[in-house]
């Protein structure tokens, strides 16, 4: 979503590079405990080189925007985002008993495979994938912590990144929790539970957090570090509902992902929140959640969401939630350049490839 | 395993009290959230009032036969050390798929329980519960690095404590990851493979983590923390392999502890260990790992493990490895004060109510 990055500190650092050296280096740890440990950490490292690092190039574009000089700790704190990140992937796969992950697989797939191959049983060979995946999470928020607990800047700065981060875990938590409990549909989740869900679980650490950082580590004033608050959440929002509508609409070979996947799962988006209301969704409703949900079936409960002017609802929703963010961000007295970043960031999360 | 604790700061806090302090704050913003979220740190609060505190303990009787004087820096330490074990306790036994821990419901057990009583069917109750315990982990995990970022101590000796805790998670990954490996079965594993799981996934966390966290912050010698670093491992050896021998000999109203657990769920104990390369092995194989196992089979189970000598070696293998631990103690150089505490300590992980 943006032009590559590279980004050059004194030592020729880049924040891809340190969060390669910081991982390798664990994982050259590892090996003196066991060659599976070592393999666990050759997955976070594989994990680490994939995905487009949105969230670390955000930071590091919105830091040097605001003036930023010390490159050094804001690829740290670059490095610590997105280790956040793989945290939270790694464990809402295991939530959601996942094995794949964009198109490969992911943890708990591979360890899983691998020790069938080997002629372990498939149950216990799941419950292994699974363990391997819940303490690669533990170990990459720990790595997280530890970058940020270790950054060379002002107590008080320090102190001020430490606040963020942690109510970013608190409220991603919160958000992850109030999704699954969502997905177990004992109540129809109103479209209002849906948007709050999204912000406290996506939009806080994928663009609140990021954000943040960067004007705290760039000494920001905290009248802007105020406004970045409530741009980010706007943000976040059309990011994961534009995600939600190529979820189901989108081109598999443009989004890599799926179309069957958030049916098949369940999931609780705002499409379905609103889909639920109207009288053809008995029709339809067993399917959602099969997960041995056919092609066909799709397509009928797709057709269903479309026909219940729910695709319509959620685009008119984007467009005004898109300009609102435009308002906030030419409202803000934020530098030039952040400006235009933001505003940048706002049209690519919405008209991103379908 | 000592005497109870009243230990009055300045500002009359304990670790107890600060634990409770700084969980229901947590709690009380979590309401904000969800009640759901809510009900999660309430599980968390309700947790953290039980168990022996034998780390916490550990690391302020230590702190206090060190000389240290800032008793507030050693609290902070005392609660990030119970928090771990919380986070380790949480997600060991999800990864253990268990529900019950100590004779009541667990997290997972409480939510997936309360889910059914909803209405929600028994498969998406578990998952419910798990995830909340996942999330309830890295949670607790969260809160203990954040205490430890923000000691108000000195630089370097803040960097020291944020290594040791960075180290411990990392060894008591490994341990963890192991134990799995090996709870699989697909090769028999030595007694030494089981005596270094045994280190680095019980001995590492709940030994010498607050012990060398008592030295650092008590400023002690680097010579005095390696000696505690060989001693506590020492001890931990001895405390686990202890509690394998209650597991399966034990007296259930004294342990708290099911003598079934261990074997239904197929625990990789030195006993096991030792007793698989004898004869009569084959006779009772089937029954170990069978969570069905009946009370007959166990008591089968028990006497071909105990006709094996696997009891007799695990026994004299404690008598040795108490022995070392008392030689280790007695040869370092430690305060008198703290030398007493080790050497109680070491009687009491040999001599627990069986």
């Amino acid at each position: 979503m943006s032009d590559p990055h590279v980004r050059i500190t004194d030592a020729g650092m880049t924040f891809e590079s340190r969060l390669a050296d910081v991982i390798a280096d664990a994982r050259k740890r590892a090996q003196r405990f066991s060659s599976s440990y070592a393999q666990l950490w050759e997955s976070l490292e594989h994990m680490a080189t994939g995905g487009k690092k949105i969230r670390p190039r955000m930071l590091i574009d919105a830091y040097e925007a605001l003036g930023g000089v010390d490159e050094r700790s804001a690829i740290e704190a670059a490095c610590a985002i997105e280790l956040l990140h793989m945290t939270l992937v790694i464990h809402d796969d295991v939530i959601d008993k996942d094995l794949m992950r964009r198109g490969e697989m992911n943890i708990s797939g591979r360890f899983a495979s691998e020790a069938m191959l080997e002629g372990i049983p498939r149950r216990d060979a799941h419950s292994w994938g699974e363990a391997s995946s819940i303490l690669a999470g533990d170990l990459t928020l720990t790595m997280a912590h530890s970058l940020l607990a270790r950054l060379e800047v002002q107590e008080s700065t320090r102190r001020a990144i430490l606040d963020v981060f942690d109510e970013t875990v608190f409220e991603s938590a919160a958000g992850e929790h109030h999704d699954v409990w969502l997905s177990m549909h004992l109540q129809n989740a109103s479209p209002d539970d849906v948007l709050t869900m999204i912000e406290q679980k996506t939009a806080v650490y994928s663009f609140q957090a990021p954000l943040l950082f960067a004007a705290i580590l760039a000494g920001a004033a905290p009248s802007l570090v105020d406004e970045l608050r409530v741009i980010s959440r706007a943000i976040g929002v059309i990011y994961q509902l534009r995600d939600d509508v190529l979820g189901l609409f989108g081109d598999e070979r443009n989004t890599g992902k799926s179309t069957l996947s958030d049916l098949r799962e369940g999931k609780e988006t705002l499409l379905i929140a609103y889909a639920r209301a109207d009288a053809s969704w008995s029709e339809v409703a067993p399917f959602f959640g099969d997960s041995s949900l056919t092609s066909a079936e799709a397509d009928q409960l797709r057709r269903v969401i479309e026909e219940s002017g729910a695709r319509v609802f959620v685009e008119s929703l984007i467009t005004e939630r898109c300009q609102q963010a435009h308002q906030l961000i030419s409202d803000a007295a934020l530098p030039p350049g952040l400006r235009e970043q933001l505003n940048t960031l706002t049209a690519a999360c919405n008209l991103r490839a379908s």
